[in-house]
């Protein structure tokens, strides 16, 4: 099963070759990490539960008409996804204060933002994914002016279709990052929303509770991260209220 | 004389009220301060030769129709300016990689850069004036989008006049720093250069030896900040060959 290229890995996927030109399987791994790595854990199932979850956003984006890489999940822990350049950008959209934007601005965790607020950071592990804005962007390269146009419009429309999803299931959508790439078809090239949406990549907060259902749990040492995530699951309708999940997949609760 | 109500006093300058509605005294001080004012030494002149380098630059603003918030030197150390209201950012314009710029982005110091860019950072000291993007601005409504673009396009134009002002005295400037203010007047308000722009808001490395002629030989502990600023004086035509500044103003070399 192996014999298959390695194209790249990274903190919690691995990209094979796909089965046809201009396809990659994206492979979920158990690794939970945490300040550029600084921080590791592996926790039994996480990959089988953002595998679930990101194609469920993914599908859901696909047919709304926002495009994204994704093709088709494949197996518990992979999904065909269409090759695509990505551009160097972790387009983060923020609708609560939380996290970096709390300690740098000095606003409250949990305060709402007066809107939504579009960050970029350069994807760049030496450098610790610096903030850029537009300027630096499009004066370094990394993206034109046109494609930071098609980029923002693409994460406000993913923030409204994310924001209604998790209102829906009693969730706050405190902010998420995603990323963007460039797929070329048809003598084409447009931006397309890649990589993953996952609670790895999202702060969800349960709306009356205001507990993290989110990777912040094994950031800030708060545990059940594993839980969280399957609450997540269940709240989507992607696991059943007697099934929990381990390294293979879900198993019904004894 | 000091009568005069304090307004506000910062780092390196004081504002006095001025002696008619709607004008300042702002008054250089010889402190020099550097990373948020950790750093801090006094250098007798420096106010000096900033208010008189400062003042050459914004007439020549103000007669290039670049707005700004002066109108004329009062003495060695005090000029009138109009009252405005601050915007509270630090607009930086880059040409060549230097400084946090640098550091963040993992470019080697004196690379130029493929076009100028404009960054902004907010003004507050207690949160070490972090990088914001016109995101953050316009969200906490720091300023209206309307005014980042009027914000841009001076420091564009004031970036110009400066690049090609220090080039013909055979001073690169690498990046500076100026400050925004609204300017209320006959019922119109508009966008102004405000603040001082100065060696000690400004990076000025000889175009030749690449010495560096600006605040960096305080924070950097080079020595020679005031000759530096002299030599700036000297170049731009303010300081005669035969005289140095002393802490109340030029005197003729012995």
């Amino acid at each position: 099963m192996n014999r298959r290229r390695r194209i790249y890995e990274g903190k919690a996927k691995i990209l094979y070759e796909g089965p046809e030109p201009g396809t990659l399987i994206q492979h979920f791994k158990d690794d939970a990490t945490a300040f550029n790595a600084k921080k590791h854990q592996i926790v039994d199932g996480k990959g089988v539960l953002n595998n679930r979850i990101s194609e469920y956003i993914f599908n859901n984006l696909n047919d709304m008409g926002i495009p994204t890489h994704f093709i088709r999940r494949l197996n518990m822990r992979e999904q065909l996804i269409r090759e695509v350049e990505i551009i160097p950008l972790e387009v983060v959209v923020r609708n609560v204060a939380a996290g970096s934007l709390s300690k740098r601005l000095g606003i409250d965790e949990g305060t709402p933002l007066p809107r939504s607020i579009i960050e970029f950071y350069y994807k760049n592990d030496e450098l610790d994914d610096p903030m850029v804005s537009e300027e630096h962007i499009t004066a370094f390269g990394w993206a034109t002016p046109q494609e930071m146009d098609d980029i923002m419009s693409l994460a406000i429309r993913v923030n409204d279709f994310l924001s209604g999803l998790f209102l829906g299931v009693g969730i706050r959508l405190v902010d998420f990052k995603m990323e963007c790439g460039r797929l070329f078809e048809n003598d084409m090239m447009r931006i397309v929303v890649a990589d993953e949406i996952s609670p790895d990549s999202c702060r969800l907060w349960d709306m009356t509770s205001n507990e993290k259902l989110d990777k912040d749990r094994f950031r800030r040492d708060l545990g059940g991260l594993l839980e969280a995530y399957q609450e997540v699951a269940r709240r989507l309708g992607l696991l059943n209220s007697n099934e929990r999940v381990t390294g293979t997949g879900p198993v019904l609760v004894q």
